[in-house]
């Protein structure tokens, strides 16, 4: 296996190869997670601090789990609103952290690119749990495996993600994996949440989502940001679910066996017909879940072997 | 050991072997826990997740440190009360965390019902801490478990529950376990703290603390449920505390080797005096606590074991 | 190794021989967690409970990391702060842990005697992380095996402690510990900051911060304690800064090998100047937080032997 990076902060820094060893390994876990002894001691001795700057009980359940199933002395840091303000804090917080000679860290923050700065001062291996619009890479990596699982392939499939496309780290993680592994990647939703420079990604724009799921492989929907939408248009929920919900008359534009995705928590009747995600013949909406466990468990196993190849050997 | 259940939702499902099986296995816990090295592996490779919907710190804590000393690898979900407004919301939630695949789910929830809902939806074994006035089963064996210890039997005492019985899951839980194992049952408290349809239970009942004490072998106190009171009565604590709270001069009407016991957090001045909770000749309180973590322990020893056996072995 | 002691509540409770030991055994953890595999069984089957009256992110985390890493089950309270209103409480909450039989409780608390009030009603091995204004031991000791390590040695220094003396318990605990250690200590800092009995410690006491730093070999700057100066005199960040932060200006008057230390979390431009904290030629702030681990790694390690033999033997 070759996977010669020391943090993963996104899809961007990864080649084809890498994103196959890291999916390979992720297979192996999700068939271990699924035997009643789910532990192994591939992080045995090693200690993992989970840094999260924007609460997300999922993502960071997701982490804790695959730690401890690895072995790993794991810590949750809770870290308050309050302590973010200034940039110099989070800094200050990295460098404490990393006095305490933690092997893996993994961090969500909510401004994008504070992950990458984070990296840049500790000893550490760093995960990117989600940093503001910018990436999501574990987010992406299950997402692939689950499509791989669902279709015996990840290449030269038709991929539609819909919705609010702008707001998402997702959509950005998903496009560029989806991208480098060629596939061919639709972007469908209103207008006024599509990013503003699109060409860059090398993409179909749909503003119809019958159009936009016309034959497609895999409908990946996304989950509504609210949250993130700072004084822009914000649309009503059930004109939003009118035009762009899915439900089984939309899908039916799609392949006959093209499955549902999403990334979780759902807004039943906003985003999907709460019938169709749970319709366990096309939606893979839990498998998503299961893969988030296996992913990370691969992620973290690939990058502790990395770092503590370059620490000082004990004589 | 026979104990054929998948899930512990409550003490209604259990037979007097059920009960007697699981208290003794909790005997051999609670030696062990007395010593030094207080672990041992068998949950080891297992995940427990505790989802607590209310905040219980010593329950919660009860159940961490039972799972831990059992080898499991415990994760404790911050369930926000933001999260549980729709009934679909406790749903996903459980979908979510099934996927991940634990072995033991722990749910408190304050609507009734609530965990045994979940359970129909998860593949793991599900044990209630609480849900709503319904059950809470792990607080009605550690209390029998604790008399057992206390009395030398858990048949044919005459056993007085006194205070909130309306509003009481463990009243409840514990009225169904002592009648099982045919003890005779006075509840003693206030008309209005009384559930509506008594009949059912086969129980004596007394308005009058002397009265309802007269001789009897146990004194089960309970703690005044205030958060619960929707509008209803709420007695004065000064009023509530000359009629019906615990002092040695009531006590003096039980037997005189009857023991006192209270499920906490105790209401000192309110529902016992607090010299009397204090005594170690009467109160067995901490006894309680103590037999808390070796009844918990027990319970997922044995739900553990069922789930490790119905899954398909490894080749 | 000779630790004769039940708990850790003070510097006061031990002997130079008491601090040489627990520093000697600090040394070697501190090596170990720089290699691969940190993690030790010395704790294994042992019951951590970490209970934070006070929220400190960072001294809840250096505990957590020294039990995991010592193998210890470690568990974290979460202790609201409407459950301390009444002293009795606190007792309450103590007895009803010490019923789960931990072996280790680490304790931080508001009030100055909260801790020891505490170890007197459990059977368990206590640590004090820090009560009101009164000590803060295992922050003393990792800054004299700070010292040790950086000096060589740990008496006949000159050791000038600057600011906030009056509401500091890091600073009585460590004036306590270098006093016993044979060193020579200035208190530096205005005169509202100044504890009102000051005689009692053997030091000498400064206005000026040149004068006061002149020809010392270790600076240790301290917290402003906004938090816990109530109706006193606040002084404006910018005018304390000019007075007494530490900045090159003023640590040119110390001893030109001098070392700066600072027990964190840092307040950068009015305790001290924030390029001279992040100087890795003068400042030892990051090694305090690396020393942190190891000398709680020490101090539980001893105590549980303690705890330990003090048990009745298994038969």
């Amino acid at each position: 296996m070759s996977f010669a990076h020391r943090h993963l902060l996104g899809i961007e820094q990864l080649s084809q190869s890498d994103i196959t060893t890291l999916l390979d390994l992720a297979d192996t876990y999700a068939e271990r997670n699924r035997q009643p002894n789910k532990h192994s001691d591939a992080l045995r001795g090693l200690t993992q601090i989970n840094m999260f700057f924007e609460n997300s009980t999922r993502t960071q359940a997701s982490f804790e789990i695959a730690g401890k199933r690895l072995g790993a002395d794991v810590m949750n840091m809770a870290m308050q609103a309050s302590s973010i303000k200034k940039g110099e804090t989070l800094i200050d917080t990295a460098m404490t952290l990393n006095a305490m000679h933690p092997d893996l860290l993994v961090v969500r923050h909510p401004q994008s690119g504070a992950v990458d700065l984070l990296a840049q001062k500790v000893n550490c291996a760093v995960l990117n749990a989600g940093d503001g619009r910018h990436e999501h890479p574990t987010q992406a990596l299950l997402d692939a495996l689950t499509i791989r699982r669902a279709k015996g392939r990840l290449h030269r499939l038709s991929i539609a993600i819909c919705g609010d496309i702008a707001h998402s780290r997702v959509a950005r993680s998903n496009i560029l994996l989806l991208g480098k592994m060629e596939n061919r990647i639709r972007l469908v939703g209103p207008p006024t949440l599509m990013p503003s420079q699109i060409d860059q990604f090398g993409v179909e724009v749909f503003d119809d989502m019958k159009k936009g799921l016309e034959g497609v492989d895999v409908v990946m929907m996304l989950r509504l940001q609210k949250e993130r939408m700072d004084g822009g248009f914000i649309p009503s929920e059930r004109e939003y679910y009118h035009r762009y919900g899915l439900d089984a008359e939309k899908l039916a534009h799609a392949s006959p066996d093209a499955i549902v995705m999403h990334p979780g928590p759902m807004n039943r009747g906003v985003e999907i017909d709460g019938t169709l995600a749970d319709d366990i013949n096309r939606s893979v909406i839990q498998d998503q879940v299961e893969m988030g466990v296996a992913v990370r468990m691969a992620a973290m196993d690939l990058l502790a072997r990395n770092h503590v190849a370059a620490q000082p050997s004990v004589a």
